[in-house]
């Protein structure tokens, strides 16, 4: 009688375990495109060290802050970055608003569609570009004519709109951190306004959670005296290489617990990421998967494609300091969003 | 028969009124230390206007701001803005780390401890004041010392801290506001750092949202190679006047649905705020209680104390534009948190 009970109690524990464990867990495996592996896991410690009472690297929910730089890291950087390509493409709206640009370089040059001549252009004429079709203009007009342009806009190679161009296994990684009582931040090089336009239908991140290279608004009136922010060409902001840490610093004023990037530019935010007490976390995402991405270092062969340059040197202090780098090709099952739906 | 039921079902309904209604109005005025009156009413209609679904003023949860001046607004500011003291008081301090500003001015006059040299100061000497006092250190060092000052600082009219002198009307609609799906913003003249010191314990308002007169900061790395951001005697935000419609579009990238102030220097913040469509909410609170707190305008035969002005042409501004001015003396049953507990 005792080793039937048993046996039935056995029994019973496996039907259990069957019927509610295996599957929960296989239903909730919150990085379902990422492999198994040593980034998957890391990831996966380092928000259950973080959240688990008693831990001693909890962290309090109210201080639960996640940097993530967007070009390479969230999605697509290459072959020009998004908004270069919206400045470019900006440019004729421009030169139709004010038909005298016509003559002037760098208009002149952007207008002939001559792509040799444009990737000529001096950084003094890229600042003209990006002050003529980034500024002037108020911040309402410039946040609808973005999302205009971003509703049209597609991706040379796959045709598609650059907001399906996101990476699945970095929006699961966004989602799962927010389930564990974090706020994602976007940390960018790339310009806070243009960013905000899509944050939060494309990532779920609202408007006052990007950090960006801000330029100065100046507030003033209209014509029938109605309050107006106009984006002013007066940057106070460059939030690229220290210009991050000291970016998180003025809009959120609080280190970052995790910190994910893929270029030299994200270099300074996951040093100060990682430099703070209890668990912190480092993540570099190394585009080596040229078939289903693109591949560029100039890291471990890699070309130097000069979009977001992932150097030796950065590489050798990830290894240093205990920072993941990321294989898109051998870490990540699927690589877009687009594919998972 | 039928004319008993209906008695039957009137009582019924008297009875659940009684047993429900009434008490549950009472047990949950969201603004107890309010007297009933317009200033409360538009307060409580603002809230009911955005947050009912299908209301023509409904405000989606994402889109819940409401901006709050500090000085005056949140707490006391007379007879000197607390950190202003702030400044003043770490001299000493100052001076014991660097002895050879002892002979220097203005260090050597704060040093004195003579009043009336003090008030004749420059712009410039305060401005050295407050470089020294607020720049040179990491952000750390600067957040552990301003913790440290106000655990020990009074006000030197009530003898208590001055985190204990906020106004218990406002702390009510900062937490009725919030449980209606708002965030709570300081948006204020003083530095922003200084303000996130204390904002989380003593409003409930994390670090993240406060927007404030902001420096740069610059990151490097101390002897030991390790990571550390400085704070620069450099504005990067006066967020004061039309720096505060500025500041919110920086660091928030949203227009509030609601804004409160006191003085001259919320007019732009609150003429931007009310400026949007649907349902708005501009408030300036009125210092017209000498015998509780202070009194001071220009406004109404008040006196000008220089120091959170209210001149004529706001007062007049609030009666064109709708917005409520909240009379301190009429409209507050408790003026001070440290009463209400």
């Amino acid at each position: 009688m005792r080793s039937i009970g048993r046996i039935r109690v056995l029994a019973l524990l496996a039907l259990v375990v069957l019927l509610t464990s295996a599957p929960a867990f296989a239903q909730t495996d919150p990085l379902p495109s990422w492999n198994e592996g040593a980034a998957k896991k890391a990831i996966v410690d380092f928000v259950q060290a973080t959240t688990t009472q008693g831990s001693p690297g909890f962290v309090p929910p109210a201080e639960r802050i996640a940097a993530f730089d967007q070009d390479g890291t969230l999605w697509v950087e290459h072959p020009m970055y998004t908004q270069a390509v919206y400045c470019l493409e900006r440019v004729p709206a421009v030169v139709k608003a004010k038909p005298e640009l016509a003559k002037v370089e760098p208009f002149k040059t952007v207008m002939s569609g001559n792509r040799a001549a444009m990737a000529k252009l001096s950084m003094n004429d890229l600042y003209k570009i990006l002050a003529a079709t980034l500024t002037g203009m108020s911040v309402e007009t410039f946040d609808a004519e973005a999302k205009q342009w971003l509703a049209g806009a597609k991706h040379p190679r796959w045709k598609r709109p650059y907001t399906e161009l996101t990476y699945q296994p970095m929006q699961e990684v966004l989602k799962y951190l927010r389930a564990n009582g974090y706020r994602t931040y976007i940390v960018t090089g790339g310009g806070q306004d243009f960013v905000r336009a899509y944050s939060e239908e494309v990532y779920g991140i609202p408007r006052e959670q990007v950090v960006g290279t801000a330029g100065a608004t100046k507030y003033g009136y209209d014509k029938s005296g109605t309050p107006v922010l106009i984006k002013e060409p007066k940057l106070l902001l460059n939030d690229d290489n220290a210009g991050k840490p000291e970016g998180i610093h003025l809009m959120i004023g609080r280190r970052p617990s995790a910190a994910f990037g893929n270029s030299a530019g994200d270099r300074q935010m996951l040093e100060y990421t990682t430099a703070g007490g209890g668990a912190r976390l480092g993540v570099l995402v190394l585009h080596d998967d040229a078939q289903r991405e693109y591949a560029y270092g100039p890291v471990k062969g890699l070309p130097d494609t000069r979009v977001g340059t992932f150097p030796q040197a950065l590489y050798d202090e990830a290894v240093k300091k205990g920072w993941i780098v990321i294989s898109m090709k051998s870490d990540w099952k699927t690589v877009f969003t687009f594919e998972a739906k």
